[in-house]
């Protein structure tokens, strides 16, 4: 299980999105949620050289524009660019919302010359509202202009919503006498945890990896990653993961079996934890980060289904916030998650310090206890002592300030577009 | 389904958990939670003649002492009393928990002078402490002195938690003639939405009732009302619904295809209804009582799925307790419930009022729903255009003050016992 992994270690270099060779970048403004804000919104990835790319894809029934546009193009291969915005998820706008997408993809092939199809879209903001078209498409030319092997910070910033921080990370590995690159930009925060997760990753790769070894890996690094903090269904009407790679390094083709493929994977996966972890640190308004750990479930289903029930509560979150050692209410939820389990067998741990031994209370002093969940970052762990399965995610508190932000959204939003005439 | 029922009207009445006839309840204050507290804390209800009695139970794995006890206990019949606490859940607490409820239920039958088996126990509070025996044995011959026909609203206040309001109602009904009541007391808030439910709920009535119509009814009445504001698997550790039925009316007996048993039925809902939207109004410091509607899914599964997860999403609710009209998170949750959905058929109503039509936002001004959505209650219709299912539910919105309320309980309480030398 991902937790007891033995993680390899990476050489961190700077870069993102453009560390690996032959990718560039950049962002320009627009003002698509704010014409008169002059925040980076939207931003454009390039490869220079053909590519393999892969993309996964929300899970959510109401797919946004960009989406159903995006998981037609990459149908065609050799994805040449992904173009991304933030202010307005171009979701839940019908027909008159793939015209736009389809619209801001053709500006973009033609400023590159490549065809509309090899052109990728990823959209993060309000929904319901349509793209202020007369705003981005002008302004394409110049957004092909502001793309360099420089531009990774560029692009990062441009696909901040709620995000405090841009979030890119990158490395360099070295395999068989030769060395690739893996780098990404991503963006999170808002709606990320508990329930609703707005999340864009775009990684790119100088590695030469065979197209069937790369829906491998990007499927499995997603799923030990970006899976394990947008819990369950709970993804958004946008989320979409991009994987860019061209070949452009020495190293040798990364195939089912090459010798470089078990490396590449584990590159691969820890670029994309690094990046989920930045947001749910990043989480809208937490205060704390928190590792779930269950251990030794009778099956891997119901380990998972333990550590998403306790991620997912309400009142377990609010106990973190308030660094509460409050056990009782994790076992509470653990009760609850449908998985099979024996309250009288039950251990769990704050830190390295155990709370509840078969289910009761330890002798543990709360004060020792509060010493754990009164830091900025723990783990919990969750002993079912019934059978050997894992499962571990990663998630935050809930703060009051969260409520706040979340309030008002959509009437500031249809108000910010009233004062500038659009409805 | 449930909301398209035509509801019977029924003749309110006082008396709560005594209206009916037979019937005695009393509170003392033993000082569970703090000695130093004068406020109600341990409740009785009697039967001063046989009873049927039915019994809905926790999903929850993790299951309370007073849950286990009174699990036993009602498989003998005839039960003449229920005894309740709030200030310790008495959960989490192994053999000795066990042991105290025995203890607690035996001493209730001495004084009066039933078989242990003939009472039931319930708790609620703080999990994972041991009941403060030393305050409450000694303390139940007074108990017993302090029960009679005008007990209801001390019993009510006594299981109060977090509850700022009690909560009793009783109607009487006629019926071919004769006329009998039904009546009740219950406590919810603190863990009613979303994620965790304490509630405890105790009803009486003096109809006549086989015992295997009395359960049907019951089963049948708590889907219909309490399994509206518990969502999903998301119980506590005590959840109890206690049904009682002693014959004392002059109306004939209710049997599963008697002239008065749609009438009993129906009554028994409504008393169950009104306990639990009082439970919802007085949710831990929320500030809105919404009801979701879902029509028109392929299935019954369907439409529990969208309501339900619409209920639980957290942004959903920070947008209502700002008083936003955002149907795009409303949607968004819909989206991920896992219920068959096309996007381009949903429309979306706050109040009357449609917010969005197939899917797309409508044209009614944010204004106009923003004085639906800034009222304390109002409906939300999604109706998904597919079949002909529906489904709903009653929940609220997620405030400021209920993370705050909720930061920090279990060091408070560890604290409060240390004071007193408990630990």
């Amino acid at each position: 299980m991902a937790s007891q992994e033995t993680e390899l270690v990476f050489k961190d270099i700077p870069g993102g999105v453009t560390a690996a060779y032959g990718f560039r970048a950049g962002a320009i403004s627009c003002g698509i949620k704010n014409p008169d804000a002059t925040r980076l919104d939207l931003a454009l990835v390039v490869s220079d050289l053909p590519t393999a790319t892969e993309g996964c894809f929300t899970t959510n029934r109401v797919k946004a524009a960009p989406v159903r546009v995006s998981q037609q193009h990459i149908k065609t291969g050799d994805i040449r660019a992904v173009v991304a915005n933030s202010g307005n998820a171009n979701a839940c706008t019908g027909h008159q919302g793939i015209a736009d997408t389809k619209a801001t993809t053709k500006a973009v092939a033609e400023e590159l010359g490549v065809r509309m199809r090899q052109v990728l879209a990823c959209s993060t903001g309000i929904i319901g509202m349509t793209m202020p078209m007369g705003r981005i498409l002008p302004r394409i030319p110049e957004l092909a202009l502001a793309i360099s092997a420089d531009g990774s910070d560029a692009a990062a910033a441009a696909i901040m919503t709620s995000d405090t921080k841009p979030k890119t990370y990158a490395v360099e590995v070295e395999c068989e006498g030769a060395t690739f690159r893996i780098g990404g930009i991503a963006k999170g925060a808002g709606m990320i945890c508990p329930n609703m997760a707005t999340m864009l990753c775009v990684i790119t790769t100088d590695a030469k990896v065979d197209p069937a070894e790369l829906k491998r890996a990007t499927l499995a690094a997603v799923e030990q990653s970006f899976n394990r903090i947008t819990i369950d269904g709970d993804t958004s009407t946008n989320d979409t993961v991009i994987v860019m790679s061209n070949g452009a390094s020495e190293a040798p083709v990364i195939k089912s079996r090459s010798a470089c493929t078990p490396i590449f994977r584990a590159a691969l996966r820890h670029v994309m934890r690094e990046l989920a972890k930045m947001m749910v640190r990043d989480g809208e308004r937490v205060t704390k980060f928190v590792e779930i750990r269950v251990q030794n479930a009778r099956t891997y289903q119901d380990a998972k289904k333990v550590a998403e029930t306790v991620a997912k509560s309400l009142l377990v979150k609010c106990s973190w916030h308030g660094g509460d050692p409050n056990w009782g209410r994790v076992i509470h939820a653990v009760g609850y998650s449908g998985a099979r389990i024996r309250e009288e067998f039950i251990d769990i741990y704050f830190g390295g310090l155990i709370a509840a031994k078969n289910g009761l209370a330890s002798t543990t002093p709360v004060r020792e206890l509060e010493k754990v969940t009164q830091q900025p970052e723990f783990a919990v762990t969750i002993d079912l002592n019934l059978g050997s399965a894992n499962y571990h995610v990663f998630t935050t508190d809930l703060s009051e300030e969260f409520v706040d932000f979340n309030a008002a959204e959509y009437s500031a939003a249809v108000f910010a577009k009233r004062q500038t005439g659009l409805v």
